[in-house]
């Protein structure tokens, strides 16, 4: 619970917005107040959607697990989607971004991969879930595990205003008794089975998979690692945003899949720098070629929605968090089967400005 | 000239530095001042140095040349060194470096390259002057131009005093006259010349070499481009710093490189691929390895004085600049045939502490 002059008061010194969505006002925290982390929602009751918490990240196997981890632990896969938290108010599901937004995208296709039964029985349940896919509005890349449109994973359950996370057993049964969309688990651990952790891990990243997440059963101790291949994947995606990013987004991921190497010794390393190589030219090729063609850098976002209503306020969101940043297409929301198809464009103006000026002879000093 | 109630003044504003060599008594400019660009350097009656202009750089051919240059041309090969200003006083040379401060490394060295009877001639001449090569006390890497030790490329001649550059006649007729040693002169071009210089730049880039710098015989307009191999090559010496250096070091290098591809297609993509992916991993991967070896990561610079007082004065300088971030070995310099040898290491404090954490297992969040 959040009392109300406290939360008017976060609201006045701007650690905390008020937002609505259709008739449901909710206010999201810009910063950890009473207790809760940012992130998290307050619903009009004053009942609270905790935040996502941050998991820490190991870079080192060996290292880390003991210093982690005192207690057995689940592996579950970590995939390379965005999160969602859904809880349902009424008759409607929301979702929720990291951020504590209704996502109208999330909210419009929760419903085709969540069984609402599962709010009957457990009506302040909050499911937290990825979704992820090649048809979102938010990545520009997909997972393997995701052939097309969008999937739904759950991976974790809280309780409305309750901190912390359910126990792994809970979970595993809730998921099971309504038959909800699971992130794969990958089998129980200790903290000393660094063998079979590795095996594990280099299958992941054979198959293209991100990581893994490792919690403990009663999910407070966790931590997550992930695969070599993963960070080349970002790496690729994003070259064609290089300069738009901040620089550590490559840099830091860079020095993790050296760290993963050196871990994991043996590969191909001819393969592997041939991979990084092409990771940041290809990307880099297809800017300068978009430079070239059409005098701007950008990416092309396609996704689907089942109500024509979520498509226009995911526009009107994009209208208010992405300015002249975004360009939706003429014609949008358009109806495609069942469904209405919404396609964007979000510019890269660094790209754009520094490639534009190279290509047309400028000098630069640096 | 600049007056010395306008120096005085600059000194007290914190816009110049008042500094000495022995008995030389000089300033150096930290920002322009009269007229004079910034790392220009005033000598004790008031006559300038000129600060060396940063030269604008090109990096599309076709567009870049027409736009740049309205009448011919020379190129002149960029040799990756470090940039100095060699001058006459009295029986002494002394060299200074880009920022205004007379190196002690440059300034005991530059008696081998340089025939000072061409300062009986010219006493007010100042060449500037590239040095280059395996042992300096500034760079990681080196150029194929040079095998051992260092050596001097003369590129550029100015007056005392007097703004801009020798015309190109001038200081041709003075380098042959002098027998002084030259950076590489591939000829002169009109600024229609794409396919000659393509060629040109092409077989620099096979050679392994740094580019070129383009100057009009007036020695006024001027542009610098690159190779791409260049690009990669500052990559490969520098992906052992890559938490330390600014990332733009490597954004830019990147983006350079994927223009240049683009300008000079038909290379070898996958080898290219393969050799830029290298260049990154080998670097972390040293830097892994000395992390777990030595518990930080660091650069070993070699170089050698002809006398023992400038290795003892460039210590001095590294201790005023460096501070915690330089160790010199014990017992430097050390005597070593007719030279007096230093060996110094520079700490990577970004990667030393990144890399050590990640590899002691801590948890990180980003």
């Amino acid at each position: 619970m959040i009392e109300g002059a406290q939360l008017e008061e976060a609201i006045a010194l701007g650690r905390a917005q008020a937002l609505h969505h259709d008739d449901l006002e909710y206010v999201r925290l810009l910063e950890q107040t009473a207790g809760y982390p940012r992130g998290s929602v307050v619903l009009p009751e004053g009942s609270v959607l905790p935040g996502y918490p941050s998991i820490g990240r190991i870079q080192s196997l060996e290292a880390g697990l003991p210093r982690r981890f005192r207690e057995p632990f689940w592996a579950e896969e970590k995939i390379d989607g965005f999160n969602v938290r859904i809880l349902r108010r009424g008759e409607a599901l929301y979702a929720f971004s990291r951020g504590g937004f209704i996502c109208p995208f999330s909210t419009d296709r929760v419903p085709e991969f969540v069984d609402p039964s599962v709010f009957d029985a457990e009506p302040d349940l909050i499911l937290c879930a990825e979704i992820a896919g090649p048809d979102t509005p938010y990545l520009e890349g997909s997972t393997p595990r995701v052939a097309r449109d969008v999937d739904l994973f759950v991976f974790d359950m809280m309780r409305l205003g309750v901190p912390g996370f359910l126990p792994q057993a809970d979970k595993f049964a809730l998921l099971e008794r309504h038959g909800l969309p699971v992130a794969p688990v990958h089998g129980q651990y200790r903290p000393d089975d660094i063998d079979p952790l590795r095996r594990l891990i280099l299958r992941l990243d054979a198959e293209g998979a991100e990581g893994l997440v490792l919690k403990t059963d009663d999910g407070r101790e966790r931590a997550k690692y992930v695969t070599g291949g993963s960070c080349v994947t970002d790496i690729r995606v994003c070259a064609e945003q290089l300069l738009d990013l901040p620089p550590q987004y490559f840099t830091n991921r860079l020095t993790r899949l050296a760290i993963f190497l050196a871990e994991h010794p043996g590969a191909d390393s001819d393969a592997m720098a041939r991979t990084l190589g092409r990771a940041f030219l290809e990307g880099l090729d297809e800017a300068v070629a978009k430079s070239r063609r059409q005098g701007r850098v950008s990416h092309r976002y396609r996704c689907r929605f089942r109500k024509e209503e979520n498509a226009r306020r995911f526009i009107a969101h994009l209208g208010d968090t992405g300015g002249r940043h975004v360009r939706v297409a003429a014609g949008m929301p358009r109806a495609e089967g069942d469904y209405w198809l919404l396609e964007f464009e979000r510019l890269f103006d660094h790209m754009t400005g520094t490639l534009s000026s190279a290509l047309r002879g400028d000098s630069q000093f640096d």
